[in-house]
């Protein structure tokens, strides 16, 4: 299946206590899609980068297989964040955000990508997801993010798009921000309400879980004893997750479970470096491997 | 196998957006032998109480079949312990502390509970917990659980104990505070190094981490959408794990893997009331039904 998604490729200086690095290649759409493209071929973007972004990082989306015909390139700097972790790495610090050219980026989806049947719409400003959604021609299944930044101050257009979407993603925060329920199983389900069947709730060290009208599911983060940089880990499990879903050509819940674990597999390699220095190391076969490992790791035996 | 909890015997004033009580029944001993003796027969208690201690409570522990040789009856007031809990139940303030006749506490082991198998040294001064290691005969195995407040002000005992220890219950804050290790994977493997070969870490709402020689296992916590109030689900948790080792008579990792499903499981119904009201609602027929819930809520298919 056909796999579209739209959101920020950007630069981003990170430090962590492993170490640091210097406008290395990010964005939600790019984690994102090369996570996707590690388990299925048909991948594009639809994103902006101002005409300083280095010709190194195109080659790298191009070699990994990702389509980048949807990939506007705009006079001006290419977005651009900086930030800190902490000693415990759930926790940071924005230090800088520059928005350039994302600051007037308005997605036009190329007509050779408006049939995608799998659309991930990756969190920016929900009026940007709108339009987007406007402009395909009947996706099979949407996918959503947002953040914090949306849900307060766009309240209504984070509810639109909702109620258009098949699978929302959101952390804990996010979705206890939204609904005004501490429970994130009461959380989940007034989401669900909102219009996405499936509700994944991503809670970074703690794992996923997986809301849909079978029940819910539990997945546990995979464990990284040494995570050097969790930039991006979010939009790489959702990557994984779109990924495995277009692989598998279905959505049962017993799929959804898989993509929920595959999903949390690759976050874990994304974590494990910089910029997509980790991601990249994630393969059909290791991913596998942690795949049986995070089955045995959370098998509980008949009572 | 004979169980021999050690701990306090408390009487706890509670507020939490559910509700409140008052000087109602509290103490880890209390609830860990309440929820052991859920699973299994033999289950003794060492504590104090005061002669204020009302007689309902002492009626109640006796009419669910803990053995009360070893409860000490002292001269003055009962230990004291007043909490209130946040809209996020995670989050609570203690009000006060008022140790009162616990201040002066010696646990005396009567010789008949000397030779008990399993032995719980539940949160009390790691000096007290040393004292009754000395006074037992041989435990099959001894679990130990301490607090922020002895990791910081006796840790050289707190390690003692541990290194007479074979299972350590600990939570992820004090875990990360007694070893300086931001990964549970790390921490865990550090506090494995001082003694135990089981360790098992207390997430409260995240669920439970079991590391033992043959690897880590992840159990979620059941999900209760409603809890009332969650003081003592700790220590319903420990003995939700032990009762069930008790009654099952092996400690083979699978084993384990059950006993933590079963202490989560016990520890799901002790927050959904105040004081033991919750607690007394789990029986054999519905901790086997949220066990069996929990399996299917966690349940990773085949890749």
């Amino acid at each position: 299946m056909s796999v579209l998604i739209v959101g920020s490729v950007a630069l981003d200086s990170v430090e962590s206590p492993a170490g640091s690095v210097k406008e290395a290649l990010g964005g939600a759409a790019t984690y994102a899609s090369i996570a996707a493209r590690t388990l299925h071929d048909d991948v594009a973007i639809v994103g902006v980068v101002g005409d300083d972004f280095p010709e190194e990082h195109v080659r790298l989306l191009e070699q990994r297989g990702v389509n980048l015909t949807g990939l506007e390139r705009a006079p001006g700097r290419t977005f651009r964040w900086a930030g800190r972790y902490h000693e415990d790495t759930s926790q940071r610090d924005t230090l800088d955000t520059q928005l350039n050219v994302f600051a007037h980026f308005s997605p036009r989806i190329p007509p050779e990508l408006r049939a995608a049947e799998l659309l991930f719409l990756a969190n920016i400003d929900p009026e940007l997801q709108l339009s987007v959604l406007d402009q395909v021609d009947d996706p099979q299944m949407v996918f959503c993010d947002t953040m914090n930044f949306w849900i307060q101050g766009k309240r209504n257009k984070v509810l639109a798009v909702l109620a258009r979407s098949d699978v929302a993603f959101l952390n804990d925060e996010e979705a206890r921000m939204l609904t005004g329920q501490p429970s994130l199983l009461r959380a989940a389900s007034a989401v669900q309400a909102l219009g996405p069947s499936h509700v994944i709730i991503k809670k970074g060290p703690h794992g996923a879980e997986l809301h849909s009208p079978e029940g819910v599911f539990y997945c546990p983060a995979f464990p990284v004893p040494n995570a050097a940089d969790p930039t991006g880990a979010g939009d790489a499990f959702a990557g994984g997750v779109i990924g495995h879903l277009a692989e598998a050509g279905e959505d049962s819940d017993e799929e959804m479970r898989r993509a929920v674990v595959v999903g949390t597999v690759v976050a874990s390699y994304c974590v494990e470096g910089f910029s997509m220095s980790g991601l990249l190391r994630a393969g059909p076969v290791t991913v596998r491997e942690r795949y049986e490992e995070l089955q045995r790791m959370s098998a509980i035996p008949e009572p």
